[in-house]
């Protein structure tokens, strides 16, 4: 069953400022739906960064792939890495995560699309491609974010103003009251450290018993890191990316209380063998947007198992695509034992390019789709409706830091550690 | 699609006098044969071992495994685990590979077997359910023992006697000429290592540009093993297993001038890690019999790739539906890159429990099978003949070493270094 047809579509949906190490989300968030036609008409879906330099990798990838099997994805892979540019850049995560794979953040979304094809084809869903669901509901965590009460200029965007512990414990409860989720993460860096061990405190006052995380996505040199470490023992699930660096998380693992996690120092294959030598991590954030797909995020997870690492799930702002992925793959993966991260509640529930009804959350968690392949339908009108948007919006790279820059402090430095 | 029935078929072949480091091949192999039959009677094969304490645990597994959906890999594991004992003994491989997972050893066949209900009923080969054939066709390499021209009292078995260079040179020219292989292995740890490199020195006069490799199975200690390394520098493509243990193969591998390969001291998931943090094996010999099955050997080449580390493939005695399942296996492994072990033209062509006509050695190569599934099917009149043979001929273990105890020198103790 042969591609016929691949269409990239590039998307872009409100997103509230939300504050992180290097600056803050910009009115919009880009994204690229794929869609993957077979001969015999059936359709794929795949989603992925919205970067103007990703989607021309993802143009050149699509040209190439065009009359290769949806069975075959070794040679889809083989494919993308033949028309690959030297892969810098367009990675996407605001300047967050920039040592993944060129090829493996290309080949994702048609992957994930070669899988929803096969899917439908032989009437399973894409959880029974990946060995079958372990779990019929998959966790989500809360992510709390600092964050302003609206784009400076523009409408408060219902959520408020959150930059202290009181205000992340309002926010923190209102979306565990409308999700149910039942771990907690709280996006770190933006603050010095100090007030967000008081935020991280705050928080596990109010929701005693619920496993919390903070992630300052490297802010913070090594000795800071370690002294947050210490006061925050008994108190986090695990430590994500304190600092930047192989060679400073193994220094700061070595004195941290808790697992120290990471989808910052190991975001590929090759970047595994260093960071075991080490012990520099602990638990590993797997996103199939930069792991190449649903089948190598299945690889990273049987690498985590048998060396003895933990695993748990990463996420950009996103749409409903990814997260029927995410949930599929987490529901096949016996060895993922943290709520996966997701930015899903910061998304206005209109904005979205798959027919609703299928994605829910009950209790913290999304109901594995069973329909064949992700079981979810594109809506061509949602579609057009958030292309329309990209096309007015303007942005076509997502950039936290010229942003903050030019709305907040022309002088900012995201460069680390900033503390 | 839920599994209904399971059956269970040990079988015995005749099998020569291959010497090797821890005895002789007593006159049969034992293997197992599973059927798996889907509840709209499909049936899927898997084959493993023959020895009554993995029969057991076969058959255990089997009653765990009913109603089972034939997608749900990830539950066949659990319900595998679950009903295992320790797991100790009975590993059907001549007290060489001893440190292998036994819940590994038993979810393996029935994995084989629901892939090949999978593929028969999407109508595509195990190899597309692995990501798709990278090569249409899978080389073997020749695989040179030596041995005695018969067993003890029994008539000569046509390969003669081979206890020497010459005959090895001669076994060589044999079974290259018939089968066209374009790689050598010798079955070494049977006479003293010069010997040994006498051998290895002579196939390479003969066999001018043609890939050699010596496989002693850990017979030596570490001087003994970098000295051998030493003098056949240039000569072999990697060196398997010469001396035992992680710690042994590091301190070999560092003095080494080829990559040092394994099948005895990396075996399962666990032993990975130890393995890498001292760089002790450079190659990799998976086999889908003992690493869980064909989608966990693809998590294993995965970990190779990640962590540099090479990718070849081990056999023991085998049939038809091991030889097609190695086939698919690494057709579907893009970082295979050396010729596969198998121990093929040492089995009668009459000896196997597969419909003839599907798989056959092209220039030393399989040709992927192409139909549904294995694309192999069970000849029953077959597999009923070497059933009465595995009753009648009274051997329940394989078990090298007390053979060769009994039918040649009493006072054999293979216990490694012999050298
Ligand atoms: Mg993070
Ligand atoms: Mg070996």
């Amino acid at each position: 069953m042969r591609i016929d047809e691949v269409h990239i579509t590039p998307v872009a949906f409100r997103d509230p400022p939300l504050l992180n190490a290097v600056g803050v989300h910009e009115p919009f968030a880009l994204r690229s739906v794929v869609e993957v036609v077979a001969e015999d008409g059936t359709y794929g879906l795949g989603e992925s960064y919205g970067d103007a330099r990703h989607l021309a990798r993802l143009r050149v990838a699509a040209e190439a792939l065009r009359g290769v099997d949806v069975w075959h994805v070794h040679e889809l892979a083989r494919r993308v890495r033949g028309g690959l540019d030297d892969g810098v850049g367009g990675h996407g995560m605001g300047g967050m995560v920039t040592g993944s794979s060129g090829a493996d953040r290309v080949l994702s979304p048609f992957e994930v699309a070669c899988l929803d094809i096969q899917g439908k084809l032989v009437g399973r869903p894409v959880s029974d491609l990946l060995g079958g669901a372990v779990r019929d509901r998959v966790e989500y965590s809360a992510y709390l974010f600092y964050k302003w009460a609206g784009h400076p200029g523009g409408e408060p965007d219902g959520w408020g103003e959150a930059l202290g512990p009181d205000e992340l414990v309002a926010q923190a409860r209102r979306m565990v009251g409308e999700f149910g989720f039942r771990a907690i993460k709280l996006k770190g860096g933006v603050m010095p450290p100090e007030e967000e061990v008081a935020a991280v405190r705050a928080l596990a006052g109010e929701f005693p018993g619920v496993p919390l995380r903070l992630d300052p996505n490297a802010a913070w040199g090594v000795g800071t890191a370690v002294r947050v470490a210490g006061e925050l023992a008994g108190v986090l699930e695990y430590l994500e990316d304190p600092t930047s660096g192989v060679a400073g998380m193994a220094r700061v693992a070595r004195e941290a209380p808790m697992p120290l996690a990471t989808n910052m120092c190991v975001v590929a294959f090759d970047q595994l063998r260093p960071a075991v030598e080490v012990d520099a991590v602990q638990v590993i954030l797997s996103d199939h947007h930069f792991w190449g797909g649903l089948g190598r995020s299945r690889v990273l997870a049987g690498v985590c198992e048998a060396f003895g690492l933990s695993l748990s799930m990463h996420s950009n702002s996103h749409l409903g695509v990814s997260l029927a992925a995410m949930t599929h793959l987490a529901s096949a993966t016996p060895n993922l034992s943290y709520a996966c991260d997701t930015h899903w509640p910061w998304k206005a529930v209109e904005d979205d390019v798959v027919v609703p009804g299928v994605l829910r959350f009950e209790g913290g968690a999304v109901p594995v789709p069973t329909g064949p392949g992700l079981g979810v339908e594109l809506d061509r009108d949602a579609l057009a409706r958030l292309h329309e948007r990209y096309v007015a919006c303007g942005l076509r790279e997502r950039d936290d830091t010229g942003y903050y820059r030019r709305v907040c402090d022309a002088g900012f430095d995201p460069v680390p550690p900033r503390w």
